[in-house]
């Protein structure tokens, strides 16, 4: 059978799914637009039981049993449906969004969804909203076209993703039995700048701390502090800056121990991928990268396989209009550290505070606010194959392979304790603004992800 | 005449305006109350105009010929009265204040003032709106008494002095003739924690600026940006680091060039000055102090004649609850410069920028939000003789004399332009809490104040 023949076969065995998806993409969006009304704001805890209990009924007026299962922070909503064939696939997605702050950079408010221009925007619509709806989606097109899905489908659904997963590895580990699967779709994943679908496989792991100092009962006029008594804005920068010099090498005494460096695979497919610089200058408006790094290969490679010590807030006395002559008595500092395999977050976090009193910072705190160690699924893996290509019809060529990604998740648990092949795929591009004002989804990819999943879930069933 | 039967007759002398001021309390609480309520944030540019009309009616009512001048920010309040002698004794005092936050930790709502334990509480009462009422409740006391002032009064008021009296030096200059005087006494004074009034002579100068950087268009994910881009958060840190490390030595060249020591005369008052080591600590609940001071007049000499640089706000990324993970595109940094004689501000910030750059921060903005030189009257002086003994017969001792303080105020005009000696005097305490919440005063200590006045502006006259 040439090429064209299967292509043609497929795309007729398709046709029922993708016409329920074009024809019911209305009802679609207005699911997800209700769903991004409802804030569920992590790091807040703003909305997060209303909206666990509003993704529960979603699932459940779909023939899944559902439990919505409390934890000691946000409930996790796990639902299953059987269907035709043995095997098990596994979603795994969050209901919780990142905070909406600044408010005033977005053109619409962040929970009343706005469509215009073919995008959808509200604050969480792509992360991670909007793939929870196209799923649902793509398997309405099953349950209309057949009354039944090709085989078991489980969500795992969980509501602290923006805050670093605090619970969902101690949940997974007890829930090892209910969450058995044969592999997982991840939450996230999408187009890059050329239009081309992206296969992610592997995330860097996360260490979340909060640094703070409290040098005096009470702030100080700064006339009379200033010469004499500890300013806690000072120690926290002197503190800070013990951690990581304008040479962006980290200070840590054993922070890159355990790293590991990529391999020539990983090299081989970062230099199959196209070039990047230009369209991060653009996309971001920076003159130029750090490290020296100008493009390429390299530049790649340091994204993604190099930790990082990022400051994500600074927060210390007066921060108002003009001038306020005080001394503060309270400073901190939002940092997080992404870890790359093999380091550990809570290796990271002995070795941090060890650090700062071994420097003379006894007197800064470190409260560790979440983390989760990095982990990576083979790029071989048969299943990674299944999401590779299944997206050629779709998308009009396979996926082109990253085979690590900057950002973190909890994919530990479910590679290392569930022992799946962890794919990524999603409606995401690079304009979609995830944890930034004005997060937005382009309808056309919100289209073609369901289209994907439905092809994944097909072949996968086989 | 022996020194009892001199203050047995001192007392006579005064005995009407004592009466006035005891009886008439209320009524200057009440006028104090209402100028309390006025907001007038400096900073916030709230309510100034309002402010400086309600003081203009103040003095008007007084008979005082009034003006309302305009400058390029607030405007400043002259009035004059003539008195029965030749001599002219000028006030200086501002009727801005600091901004109230934060506002949760305020017993009482800061611009309600609110009357409880023989203390009056308010954002301003005692820096610097009870400064200048109880000042018209003394003159209150001689027009009652005698239907006339015994010297010439003027008052200049401003309304920039929280905010470095960015606008005083030129408005001095260009009223020299209209300010003339032969002594001028400041806006603030008061009794030091054993209850003994405090000459304080000479006062820091001062230069504040706003650091600011700003390396993308955006917020980054900080999965996406810790690795290669740059973090305006951390490109702040290691400037502010560069100009201060932890030895509390500013880094910046040239710094130290025109720091004048204290003199053998200056350590000899301070030498005469008590301990205040466990009282510092005390009040404002630190363990110990910088640079290995202990205390004694080591203490006291660095904590005015040392100039400082101090970091009184930072802001930048997430500040809020729990974790965000965000790459900051802004960051920002309020820092004031405490000078000392002949340090002046405008060199220091050629200095800082030139350190800046040199340093590999030109990508730092400096903004100037303000600036003064630091200046000192000769503690020797005869009008400060006259106002240190005049307060025996009020406070029970003559004051002690503080050679230099550790605040900043616009004295280099009225000092070097002027030509005048210029002396404290108020009814500030340990605990007065001026620039922080719970700002109050005590009302023994502002009928006390209003007694001092009455018998400064009597010798004076002579």
């Amino acid at each position: 059978m040439s090429r064209y023949l299967l292509s043609e076969k497929k795309m007729t065995d398709f046709k029922k799914y993708d016409t329920f998806i074009d024809q019911n993409l209305d009802a679609s969006l207005a699911e997800l637009s209700r769903l991004a009304a409802q804030p569920s704001v992590g790091a807040q805890k703003w909305g997060l039981d209303e909206c666990a209990a509003l993704v529960g009924e979603m699932l459940a007026k779909r023939g899944f049993r559902v439990e919505v299962i409390p934890t000691e922070g946000a409930p996790v909503v796990f639902a299953e449906r059987k269907g035709m064939s043995d095997k098990t696939l596994l979603f795994y997605n969050h209901y919780d969004v990142q905070p909406p702050e600044p408010l005033e950079l977005w053109e619409t408010p962040p929970f009343e969804p706005s469509l215009r221009d073919g995008k959808l925007y509200a604050r969480g619509v792509s992360d991670d909203k909007g793939h929870i709806t196209s799923r649902l989606h793509a398997l309405d097109a099953f349950l209309a076209a057949d009354g039944e899905l090709p085989c078991n489908i489980k969500f795992v659904i969980e509501g602290e993703e923006e805050t670093s997963s605090v619970h969902l590895h101690d949940f997974i580990l007890a829930n090892k039995d209910k969450l058995a699967a044969d592999a997982c779709i991840w939450e996230f994943g999408g187009v890059d700048h050329r239009e081309v679908p992206m296969q992610y496989l592997g995330l860097r792991g996360i260490c979340y701390v909060e640094l703070s100092v409290e040098t005096a009962s009470t702030d100080l006029h700064s006339g009379t502090g200033g010469s004499i008594m500890e300013n806690a804005a000072w120690r926290l920068v002197w503190a800070l800056n013990s951690l990581k010099g304008p040479d962006e090498k980290v200070r840590i005494p054993g922070f890159y121990d355990d790293v590991k460096p990529p391999s020539e695979r990983d090299r081989q497919l970062f230099a199959a991928l196209p070039e990047v610089a230009e369209v991060y200058k653009k996309q971001y408006g920076v003159k130029k990268f750090i490290k020296g790094l100008s493009g390429g290969v390299e530049l790649r490679l340091a994204e993604v396989f190099e930790p990082t010590c990022t400051i994500c807030g600074l927060t210390s006395g007066y921060q108002g209009p003009g001038s306020k002559t005080v001394q503060p008595a309270k400073a901190s500092a939002k940092v997080d550290f992404r870890l790359v395999p093999d380091q550990h977050p809570q290796d990271i976090l002995k070795k941090l505070r060890a650090h700062l009193d071994a420097e003379g910072f006894a007197d800064v705190q470190v409260e560790f606010l979440g983390g989760e160690p990095p982990a990576r699924t083979d790029p071989d893996d048969p299943f990674i194959k299944i999401v590779v290509d299944s997206a050629s019809e779709v998308f009009g060529q396979p996926m082109e392979i990253v085979p690590m990604v900057g950002g973190s998740g909890p994919n530990h648990p479910f590679v290392h304790d569930l022992g799946l092949p962890v794919a990524t795929a999603g409606l995401g591009y690079p304009d979609t603004r995830a944890h930034a004002p004005n997060e937005n989804i382009r309808v056309d990819l919100y289209v073609k992800h369901a289209k994907h999943m439905a092809r994944v879930i097909k072949e996968f069933a086989k």
